[in-house]
């Protein structure tokens, strides 16, 4: 991979997102319960403006409810010996996703109905979930299943699936404009990495960065929420709001390994999102993966569902379904890294500040304007000085007012970054004009 | 070639054409005369409501007059011994196309002047006319013409050239809808099979297939005509209604052998009827040839001409001018076969389908639906099952009223026989609304 | 190259646009001075009705101001033997253009600084000016530095730097229309070939052809220039007029060797000129070079500048800076050739007769029309003819009213020239008719 030096990464921020990472990968998140309200709480240390909000179950949101809220306090399979063979306590990802409670014994041929192993991945515990039907089950890899002996067996859940509430969280970081860039990021997923820690560690990252931008031209909307359900119940509750402001957006999810980088665009394609994270991934990464809608599989299913039609684009590293180690207990914090973490940061960073500048110039003088008497020629010619004339000359016989920065940088075959460095002292000097478009 | 198993067919209507087409292959057709008629009476047994129609010889249609009628009865070169040597009655394409009438007594020499071969396929007899200069002349094969001896010879064509009429025939079938859908073909070729006696009866089992088609959305204008004078006559009685209600059609040609299939789009392409033909060739037919507007030669010159515009598009098996038999006596019922004229009968119904179901479906909620309490999941979970529900949710999530059902199943990559399947229970549950479009 | 038999060209065009090359050669050009006022005589002598036009030093022309005008008399570098040893009087490229006046002795190292070669071309003089800075100079063969032996030496250059006038020149060819097309070439280079007397001499020669061609269409603009400060000027005085009537437009260099074809499109590019362009050389030259706006470097700079938006595009020869000799003393009339010269003549003249034949024709019968009885189709049959007949029924065919000629002629694959010469009798017959467009 080439990696053309972009990046405005403060040179800790991998090292800190995989910190917080590592605070965050004990907790058994969910859709819903006290796992989830642990997360946002510590997220809430970070940024100490967001808001955690609650919606009771059975709320209905378009066409679904607010499923019950699910407590899992602990959850074991022993032998006759009260030895724990499958526990809870070791990896939250052995119990089954939203199980009900159970206390049963039963022998092995009708355990093994609850039990979900991968024969392909003999050394991978599976990420399985059951929202919306009532089961009881535990994960295991398959080395373990295939230890376990004639017998009989206590299965133990003790949870609690029972009317409650489904928690999300809001950040809203006004700008000069009311115009919207909306993050969206999910909080539902147990003890993994890359999908799903590494959505939520890069996003807290980014909200810090906006934090201290100074002049934010938009206002960001930066939300915390439960994949697919979080995402129905709060465009439920702004979609007006939201189609009337939202001018880009990006959904953010497995971004956090080092394999590649990849992009999915929204379902129309070529929004201000989709160009900026296209224009960014085509510098950073040129040999990113494209994606299409047809490849979807995360938030981006509502944020762009008919109807709904935000501008919610998605840059990734390695997507959900494309990396052996996806929904495993494989996918950990060594996959995830601190250089995979900034990486993902700094495309993220990279598209934002897309959005940010794109702006329309117009030059303000009829035919090439006189750079020498204006002090825009570089003093020293070199050779890199010779290009850097080249491209502001090109920039300038584009700034017609029509072609937005990112259309020139498109045309020119050139960074937006590095057009914003070349236009800061054309717009000092009055030679070009910006209109915000 | 690889053809999916989409057709519709009854399994005998290939025999059933074929056996119509042996009916119709001796009678001598041309642009006008009894041959004509004999074939348009044949075609009303089996469509009842075939309105047959005249135009007199003289009358002015657009830049043209409709020529005289002409009526052969017989017509033979004898040698001196009285021996029949080229008879008509052994073929009709051994007259020259609307001779004028001769008796006389040439040498070999002067015959020769009025006798047309092909060296280069020595046992095909040519088919050759000359509707708009006088003439008479003999076709044969050019074995036949190399044993010709020195000496004297009769030449007869028993023939009427002379004011009469021309005809043709219409069958208006009412639908749902005044604007419609057109077939036409033409039944002005003598003994010949792909060019041309397969387009009129594959346009024959369409109307049969299309009056029992139930709640047909337009209505369906199906012409038979002879080439070229024929559709300009019909253009010239009907050229204002036609424009203002021909949403699709189809010139059916060259549609019986099994060699291949392809496609003529219209004069200026991306007509649904051109959108149709080319979304159905690609799935039934995907190395199918695609010609275009420049290597036309049938009646979409008229139909497509300048200011006429209508969107009459053509499927074909062996396009005319694009086989070695094309325009000879090889052309005949060997080449054309039951299963030839079955392909293309499935083409154009499927063809027809995509047009009469082309709607804009509209999901009816906010977000991906919840197909489980719907009952939409199937019961079953299968690798088919899961790839149906994968394109029920593509097909859900273009369902925002701006693309056609045609225009997703390209999209998506699916036939659209597939995705109206699939449509039809979501409208059931009223998860999609459709608008006609 | 394959070129085809276009050419209209008289046989003897590029003999004689050579021998005026050959007597503008000697005359030392810059931006302003004698020389350019001696070429613009010239000229005038071949276009009487050709105004020459003055601009005083420091007038403001949008960014920029008229230079200093410069008149140069005599410049050499002298040995202690009073013997020549750089001579202006050997080669107008030997001092540096702009040179400011001097009479000095200096040693070697200090003559040094002032003198320029290039290594890499140990035989060519370069040509160097300094147009907007103040400095003497000698340009001469590395060869000639190399045998420079260490001494005192007197350099002297006669020049006038000093506030005075700036000359370029005008002539309009009223046309049926008051909309132009405008030709620009410059006449500020010293003694060199491609780059530039090519320019003038085929401008020239166009323009006597434009004199003599009936019934002009179009209005034509012809302006013989300084190259950047001279479209300035021009563009400064003429803007709004310009913008109002100029329809398509050439900027005229690099037009006179035999090595290849090339084109530079207009800023935004799809102009009638960039067409025009692009479809003469498709059909001359197949192979042509294609650049794009990002290549550019001549006055299409200032013509296509944001706000300006003139259609002048380019075609050319060997492009500047992209042939060996470009900018020195070896661009000359052996790299220029009458032949290659008379094909850049040939190019523009066939591109600028796309501009004035480019019609929308709209055909005045429904369906195609009856040739024979119109005298349409050849007499004689033979290969050739049944292609043309081909061809003409494919131009009727898209004689619509909605597309151009030029477009049609994109569309079938034929050259305009050959479609003007087909369209002419179907406008004689009344089968054609055709609006400006």
């Amino acid at each position: 991979m080439s990696e053309q030096n972009l990046t405005i990464v403060e040179p800790d921020v991998g090292a800190q997102m995989h910190g917080w990472a590592k605070d965050l990968y004990p907790i058994c998140r969910s859709l819903s319960g006290p796992g989830v309200r642990t997360t946002l709480a510590y997220i809430q240390k970070l940024l100490p403006d967001l808001q955690v909000m609650e919606v009771a179950s059975g709320t209905q949101a378009f066409d679904w409810k607010v499923p019950d809220e699910w407590t899992i306090r602990d959850a074991y399979v022993a032998n006759e010996s009260g030895e724990r063979i499958i526990d809870f306590k070791a990896h939250n990802l052995h119990v089954l996703g939203y199980s009900e409670a159970v206390d049963t014994w039963v022998d092995l041929g009708e355990l093994n109905e609850h039990l979900y192993s991968l024969p392909e991945q003999p050394d991978a515990i599976p990420y399985v979930t059951s929202y919306y039907s009532r089961r009881w089950g535990f994960c295991l890899t398959h080395q373990q299943r295939q230890a376990l002996q004639p017998g009989r067996y206590r299965a133990v859940i003790d949870a609690d699936l029972a009317p409650g509430k489904l928690n999300f969280a809001e950040l809203i970081l006004p700008g000069q404009s009311t115009q919207e860039v909306m993050l969206s990021t999910y909080v539902c997923h147990p003890s993994m990495g890359n999908n799903e820690l590494s959505g939520p560690v890069v996003t807290i990252a980014l909200a810090r960065w906006l934090l201290g931008l100074e002049n934010r031209r938009y206002t960001y909307r930066i939300v915390f929420i439960p994949e697919t359900i979080g995402s129905i119940i709060y465009l439920s509750r702004n979609i007006d709001h939201l189609k009337a402001h939202v001018k880009a957006g990006f959904n953010i999810t497995c971004i956090g390994d080092e394999r590649c980088y990849s992009w999915l665009p929204t379902r129309n394609g070529n929004t201000l999102s989709d160009r900026a994270a296209e224009h960014v991934l085509k510098h950073i990464a040129p040999d990113f993966k494209r994606y299409s809608w047809l490849d979807r599989g995360s938030d981006e299913r509502q944020y762009c569902a008919p109807g709904v039609d935000l501008p919610m684009t998605t840059i990734m590293r390695s997507k959900y379904g494309q990396y052996p180690e996806y929904h495993t207990s494989l996918d950990d914090l060594n996959l995830v890294t601190p250089a995979g973490l900034a990486g993902g940061f700094n495309a993220l960073q990279q598209a934002i500040l897309v959005v940010e500048h794109d702006v329309y110039p117009k030059v303000t003088v009829f035919c090439e304007p006189q750079l020498g008497r204006r002090g825009l020629y570089p003093t020293l010619s070199t050779k890199e000085s010779g290009a850097t004339v080249r491209t502001m000359m090109n920039l300038i016989s584009y700034c017609d007012g029509k072609h937005s920065l990112l259309e020139i940088a498109e045309i020119i075959g050139e960074p937006m970054a590095k057009l914003v460095e070349i236009l800061k002292p054309l717009q000092g000097n009055g030679l070009v004009e910006v209109v915000p478009g």
